[in-house]
């Protein structure tokens, strides 16, 4: 049997890249970066991570601590004095306030840094352009920019590419998909604004929800308040 | 008289990255950036870096610590089991041992986040191609790709150039720039070894004393030890 070549995932935590995990976790061995930037459910989040982790069985972890993302603010997630929404995104031109300017950058620089050390030949995110929250750092374009950014950035010998296996996925269809390789979703964390049980009326709550009812499936986590999808 | 526009400058402490804030300070008021990841020389660079923010008046300044590439390691500069080599590159097409793998995109991911934040519309790097070590984030194609990654991940009412003022002077140039401009030369800190007295012979020093001889002027720091250039 030839050894699969490695990968590097960014796992939030989420839904997205729990999903964006196990489909990664086909064809590559999985090395798992989370990145914690002073969000306000950091501490959740990295708690995801870690059981996640755990249940496919990953030793090659690292969690780095983006200090320049809350020193720099500018977003709900990351500056307390400014509100989460509690809405859904109306896919209208507008940038939501939960955007935090330019993030993915910074979580993608780390995992190419991490990737050209340990040898890893790909970086596995989970962006979702369909029904995201209209965030400019989760465009295709983006990432085919990103991957172009690596080839003239690094050494000549170093070969990564990113992939971003749900950008073209309707949330729904990312539940589905979950479920189909039995992705752990009950380990996941979305929530934009508690730690302890899902608010169920944030952006990304409301989002999560949605998507579960479109698909047809029971979202296996709690949440303490639940409006209709 | 018209408000000048702000710009974010990386500012190491090094003699490239002051002489681009002396450029940068012709067209725009200042905002200085200044990157901490676990270096060698990591209290000095910073001191010197408070210097010459000191000496420009400015007082937008932010100090951002890179922990991920300081637990990422795999270069000279951020891991004490790899030694600094004591000799010139050879300009071969081998990547010294120096190279922080993809370093310079955390530096201007924050930079470029600080920048949407507080509505600067440029951003200085004082990266150097002509006779640099050779570090494939250099490269004149590196920044021209980062721009576009900015073009498409940003808010569409944001605009941010990336501007490499020394990127094709020859290091002795850059000397006769800084001279020029009265750049504070002397406050500067190139040493990849050293953090009291500049060692003289590592890459680093080696290439600034060169470049100081090669521009008839004398380097008003002082060295422990030099070597004919």
């Amino acid at each position: 049997m030839r050894a699969q070549s490695k990968a590097v995932v960014l796992l939030s935590g989420g839904m997205d890249s729990c999903v964006t995990a196990a489909i990664a976790n086909q064809t590559h061995s999985l090395a798992l970066l989370h990145a914690s930037y002073g969000q306000r459910t950091e501490e959740r989040e990295r708690r995801a991570f870690e059981k996640i982790a755990d249940f496919y069985g990953v030793r090659e972890k690292l969690v780095v601590r983006f200090d320049s993302l809350a020193q720099i603010g500018g977003s709900a997630l990351t500056d307390s004095d400014i509100a989460v929404p509690e809405n859904l995104p109306d896919n209208s031109a507008t940038i939501p306030i939960t955007y935090v300017p330019f993030r993915n950058a910074h979580f993608l620089s780390a995992a190419v840094s991490w990737a050209e050390v340990i040898g890893a030949t790909a970086v596995f995110i989970g962006a979702v352009f369909e029904d995201s929250s209209g965030y400019p750092d989760c465009r295709p374009e983006y990432y085919e920019t990103f991957a172009q950014l690596i080839r003239v950035g690094t050494r000549p010998e170093t070969q990564i590419e990113i992939v971003t296996p749900v950008i073209h996925m309707h949330k729904s269809e990312i539940v589905r998909k979950g479920a189909e390789l039995g992705a752990p979703l009950g380990l996941t964390w979305s929530c934009y604004q508690s730690d302890d049980e899902a608010c169920g009326v944030c952006d990304s709550c409301r989002l999560r929800l949605r998507a579960f009812s479109q698909a047809g499936h029971a979202d296996p986590i709690a949440y303490k308040a639940q409006v209709a999808p």
